[in-house]
């Protein structure tokens, strides 16, 4: 079955990458810009197809990323189950599938989306799918939160009841600045070592988040890219990005992986931006925007 | 002895502020430039005095930080050393002062600058200084790096004959980007629990150390400020500032601290630059004076 998710991972990367593409030509006179593609391979085994997209209408720097590596089993795995038996033996080898996908906007009024789906397997037997979206507004718009929140519910909806309210609760304590005491953003869901008897379901379930990505992320590019703003939203902005490249260095899972395993390293660091910003003690305004957007930056939020 | 050593960290601050605020100032119309000060005190005990330089004349954002901090040992200390006997009972405390500097330029042709000084005893009196410097040029130049291992190799001579051969290799070690392959800069000199019979004598060469800062510093300032750079010296900067990020957040052990013990976020990330750019797969061209920085910017090379 890794081959058949393998495929359909790499289909979703091709739809994502068109979908994005037509929307952020969308109304503008400047010919279509195309995700500039780089094959690269795994020196201990597999490879991936990493998509960059640059200085567009409306996305300034993104990636839609597909990796598919196998190999001995990592050293960091095998001690996190030590005391199960995950990991019988040091001959388990493993496979690991998925597409990681970062977008910072140009637009201070449009967010930061992030998604990642993965399937990892085991020679062993033990198999699990993974993933998660997380929308980083700069300023946060309750009506676009909202429909972010909508969307993932009506996804996960279709599939168990509980998916929702368990996964929107992970994201909030994954997607967490511990040392700003502050989510990254309005959060969205989250999940990990999913396992069931039905494999099919749960993929089915991965399918339906993955495919999720465009609709939700066109519809905001199209209902955002034409507010205007100000430098000072612009400031705010880069500010913001500092809060995001501190997230993926210091917390992110994926990151550290990838650092950790020699892994590709610029495919690994577009999730960081363009530029970003560390003003020392930045303090926002009383009742502005931005004052605004930091009591909103918190755990536990119904957003529907 | 822990009082003689918090003065003096003290007075070192006072003096390395007025140093670079004089050098930021000398020939310049613009009136002097001023650290800004902010007082803070720490729940667990103790508290520090940071003091913040923006948007001067050279120097476009830095921080010289004193503190003195003490409680508790760490959880993480205790880990550390669980299998030796520096930490004999729950009930230890510590004691932990210091000085924290990072300069970020504005000119891209002037290094960045970081110095660490800092004592630590425990309550069941283990004790130990550690510190460094190192540089951080944009654009190696080599005479100013020749300058700087010589300035640090004089200091070390005066106390004993291998410490600059020792620390220089530990610095070599210690400030390297390990994801990237490549040193954080031309290195210097780096060292941590360092504890003899001769207390006075480490102290001395920690004096020493601290000294050496302000000459070292205002010397490149004055020598580099009115070298002339272009859109793309600037656009390298920013790229390099990004990997001064990369270090401080995934690697630097001071940073780590901070943000693991709940320290202040913002005396910790003071260290990181007003602005940096994430360009993905950035090249530099052939033979270009980027692409000699980075053929420099490996282990092991002899300066002096």
């Amino acid at each position: 079955m890794k081959e058949e998710i393998t495929e359909w991972f790499k289909s979703l990367q091709d739809n994502i990458c068109k979908a994005l593409e037509s929307e952020d030509a969308s109304g503008f006179s400047k010919s279509e810009v195309k995700f500039k593609e780089d094959n690269w391979l795994r020196e201990e085994g597999g490879g991936g197809r990493t998509r960059i997209f640059q200085d567009g209408n409306i996305i300034e720097k993104g990636g839609v990323n597909f990796s598919a590596v196998y190999g001995d089993v990592p050293v960091f795995l095998k001690n996190e189950d030590s005391n199960s038996t995950t990991v019988n033996s040091s001959k388990d080898t493993f496979y690991a599938t998925g597409i990681s996908i970062v977008i910072h906007p140009k637009n201070p009024m449009l967010p930061i989306i992030h998604m990642n789906v993965r399937y990892f397997e085991m020679s062993n037997g033990v198999w699990w799918f993974g993933g998660g979206i997380d929308l980083t507004p700069h300023y946060v718009d309750e009506e676009d939160a909202r429909f972010f929140h909508f969307s993932l519910k009506t996804a996960c909806d279709k599939h168990q009841p509980n998916y929702y309210t368990d996964f929107k609760k992970w994201a909030d304590d994954y997607f967490y600045i511990t040392h700003r005491k502050e989510t990254r953003g309005v959060g969205g869901i989250f999940f990990d070592r999913l396992n069931s008897s039905n494999k099919e379901d749960l993929f089915a379930f991965v399918k339906e988040v993955g495919n999720s990505f465009a609709p939700i992320y066109t519809h905001l590019m199209a209902k955002n890219k034409n507010i205007t703003y100000t430098e000072l939203n612009k400031q705010w902005q880069l500010i913001r990005r500092g809060r995001y490249v501190e997230f993926n260095l210091v917390y992110d899972k994926g990151t550290k992986f990838g650092l950790e395993t020699n892994g590709r390293i610029e495919s690994i660091l577009m999730s960081l931006p363009l530029n970003a910003s560390w003003v020392y003690n930045f303090e926002p305004m009383s009742n502005s925007r931005e004052e605004q957007t930091l009591s909103l930056l918190k755990k536990g939020i119904d957003w529907i």
